[in-house]
């Protein structure tokens, strides 16, 4: 299995995260968002839709999307939950994460942390920073009740989230006033072959 | 079974079509976006994101995010397919749909139709129209080699995608060149039990 992705990228880490939890053998081929190589030929041969990260399995199969590929990577393991209910739970954060949290926190991150914070997306930021609070707010609500997004253990509604949330404050995002999710961080932290976005 | 929706959102309409497509009852709540209804403390208190379609069981389960309710109600029928591989494909279309495709389509929909262009959101209409031509292409692209987006019958892929592609001249889009986008709206008009927004 190759997987096609830029480490500093949240939605590539939660790949490296799941194959570490599950100790899944890969090759890791690094594309670089900010020199632009997603958009090149070579690489939009691959996924037409020049976004990273990309799987592609040993039979040949090339996958896209983040969340659909942990979806795949978590077949048979307890981070893919056994009810049809609890599997509609972990839907329900992905598409969450996917349409509320990551265009929010990600970009936020991306414009101040990589951008450098230039002065035409200021206006962008914020809006996106004030996005941003209001996700983390959900997300806090949820887990002032519950050690995990799905049921009492990891899924990959969890894998998804920790992605970008655990990176926020390199986005201006203050998580202080956010016990739950701290503590929720820290949870995830501390399961067995986690490896981090640095490592 | 009950689900809170407008019927002019394309979200909503999705559960809507999926329901008349499997015959399943349900009882369809109306809620008025635009009136600001999802802002209301009692919608809040069904759904603290705000957002619709909302689902509630039988069992008085709250499901909520659009396709993550299609993923619960497509159980048990072809809509959701039998591999992991499969399934795989529909929620990449799923999710390529709600990070890339929504938020361009429907919310220049929004932008056009609901809210009559107001000047100051002019120059956001303007990118969400290009991004909204960019994901038009990449359906044509797959499109023009298959008869429905996974396998050969239609999948909640095909009812997550159609629900804004259909109405996508209501938001200024021209479909006219894109002849295999066409000929799909025309299949999965055609499926027995078929039912449109405006129905």
């Amino acid at each position: 299995m190759k997987i096609y992705g830029d480490a500093r990228s949240g939605n590539c880490y939660k790949l490296k995260l799941i194959c570490a939890l599950r100790g899944l053998e890969h090759e890791w081929i690094p594309v670089d968002v900010v020199q632009g190589e997603t958009r090149r030929s070579e690489f939009l041969s691959l996924n037409p839709n020049g976004q990273i990260p990309v799987c592609v399995t040993d039979d040949g199969e090339v996958l896209t999307e983040s969340n659909a590929i942990l979806f795949y990577l978590a077949q048979g393991s307890p981070y893919w939950p056994a009810t049809p209910l609890a599997q509609t739970r972990v839907l329900e954060w992905q598409f969450f994460e996917q349409y509320t949290h990551e265009p929010a926190i990600a970009v936020a991150r991306f414009i101040k942390f990589y951008l450098d914070m230039p002065a035409e997306r200021a206006a962008e930021y914020e809006s996106r920073v004030k996005a941003g609070y209001r996700a983390l707010d959900l997300m806090e609500r949820h887990l002032a009740s519950h050690a995990f997004f799905v049921g009492q253990a990891c899924t990959i509604a969890d894998i998804s989230l920790y992605a970008y949330t655990h990176v926020a404050p390199e986005g201006g995002f203050d998580l202080d006033g956010y016990a739950a999710i701290g503590a929720w961080l820290g949870r995830v932290r501390e399961l067995p072959g986690y490896v981090g976005m640095e490592d």
